[in-house]
């Protein structure tokens, strides 16, 4: 493949990460996307988000089935195949030469005909970017564990947005985020109508109790790192069900912790100011992070990028 | 203020239209914004669309009002006062030299900084941009009247979403436009989870019934448009109720119409595939978007532009 251009030339431009945006390679603080895509001006887009660790990525192959399965169900067409956005992924990675990155694959609807409100005469788009590795809950933070509160805001429901497309449709994740903020909270999580536990920006969410772990079976995005989870609880001998999960099953829970790309299996170690078990990371949720951590070493999951 | 200065700098690259991006005015179709921006990768963001007829803007201090209590209610903060944005914006519609202009303000989340979640680290942005008028209905399509379609879709309920702040979460309206084009529609109507009609994609709703109008009270957008037919009905006479707005009573009105800064006042001829009343514009609707043009050259709403 042809390897990236920058604007800037050398390779410091791209310390801060790279980008992937109309046909060239460019500083990630130089990449601008067009006011006129709808994929900004309807955030009618839908987007993924693999992660590289210690030189390889993890798990790329499920981020991009993921992506390609939320494309088809917005009826949206991606200009490249496979394996050209692999690699302009992996080129991404190259250029900023982060060991440990965030890399994320966006597919717009573009820009319509002038005048047109027809989302069917657009071109759409693909864009791509890599930063360095992003964590929700910092490895020295989940010493202690999140303190994580319910907020009043619902989740958008399944009837309106289809959860199991990633999609930028955050509001109410934003506004639950500043609500935890303020009731002394440092994530948030969301319920459904039924107050039922949904998912937090941007991760999963698990309660455990006498040793089971609870996970939402619906209305929530399907996490690959979740996935993940859910394939080491059976490796393990770990019971899991996926159900609805009331939100005061997780403020009673022995033990609680959430799932992203962005930082792994997190603990979550109070809910709404009180704390859950003895206040620290439980059993259970430090087995499954080791196992996670311990994962990204199985070739069967790794692609290691070549940096230069 | 300063006039603007174009990267092109002739004022046929404007002909398509005239941004203000990152503090500098641009033809729109050069116009970018930071991939990075929170606005684009949450949709954390508001905006507002005014119009531009016959070289005045309508009603534009409802329109800046309403941005601005939408930026208050997101906790975001602009960066610039009322009267440099109307400038901002007199100011590309001057560059355009369109006449007829949609004129869009938009203010978003901004950047984090670099690995932070939290939306209280970013400096909000502000950008605006004027396109030619669009219209959700043509004047010549107004004289046969919108075939619109009930959208199986549920439109983002407000206790998710609230949808008084003008906002950029489309994924419902955009599958609902889909699935209305599917069916043979012209344009989607949502639904709330009770069949009530809410609104459809950058528009109010509106039915006739025996001379009289209904209009949804809640979880719609508070449309400038909407409102001066509001206004325009106690003017003229004309009973007209905010409650809810059963889908079939829609399907079975004497006639119906939807508003929007994108057309002012439109037709509905056929819902569902069945004509209203007699499948032409009805009275009523007629009536209204005749006053609604007229208002046009009433100086309290009017702002004209110096082209020159």
């Amino acid at each position: 493949m042809k390897r990236g251009t920058s604007r800037s030339g050398d390779r410091g431009a791209y310390a801060e990460g790279a980008a992937f945006v109309e046909g060239e390679f460019v500083p990630v603080d130089e990449a601008r996307i067009p006011i006129l895509d709808w994929g900004f001006l309807r955030s009618d887009a839908t987007y993924d988000v693999a992660h590289v660790w210690r030189g390889s990525f993890f798990r790329l192959e499920d981020h991009l089935d993921r992506f390609e399965r939320g494309v088809a169900k917005l009826r949206l067409r991606l200009p490249f195949g496979r394996d050209r956005i692999r690699e302009i992924l992996v080129e991404c990675v190259r250029l900023s030469g982060l060991r440990d990155a965030y890399a994320e694959v966006i597919c717009t609807r573009g820009i319509p005909k002038p005048g047109s409100r027809d989302p069917r005469d657009c071109e759409n788009r693909f864009y791509a970017f890599v930063v360095p590795f992003v964590w929700i809950s910092t490895p020295d933070k989940q010493t202690q564990g999140l303190h994580a509160t319910i907020s009043r805001v619902e989740r958008i429901p399944p009837g309106s947005v289809d959860p199991t497309v990633k999609n930028y449709h955050w509001l109410d994740l934003q506004a639950g985020l500043l609500d935890a903020y303020d009731r002394g909270g440092e994530t948030a999580i969301l319920v459904d109508e039924n107050d039922n536990v949904v998912e937090g920006p941007g991760f999963n969410v698990f309660a455990v109790k006498d040793g089971a772990i609870a996970t939402p079976d619906g209305g929530v995005l399907e996490g690959v790192t979740r996935r993940t989870v859910m394939e080491l609880a059976a490796d393990l001998n770990v019971r899991l069900e996926r159900r609805p999960v009331p939100a005061e099953e997780l403020r009673r829970a022995d033990e609680a912790f959430v799932t992203s790309t962005a930082g792994g299996v997190m603990p979550v170690t109070a809910v709404d100011g009180s704390p859950l078990g003895d206040g620290r990371p439980g059993p259970v949720t430090l087995r499954l992070r080791g196992a996670y951590w311990g994962l990204h070493e199985d070739p069967r999951f790794s692609l290691p990028v070549r940096y230069d």
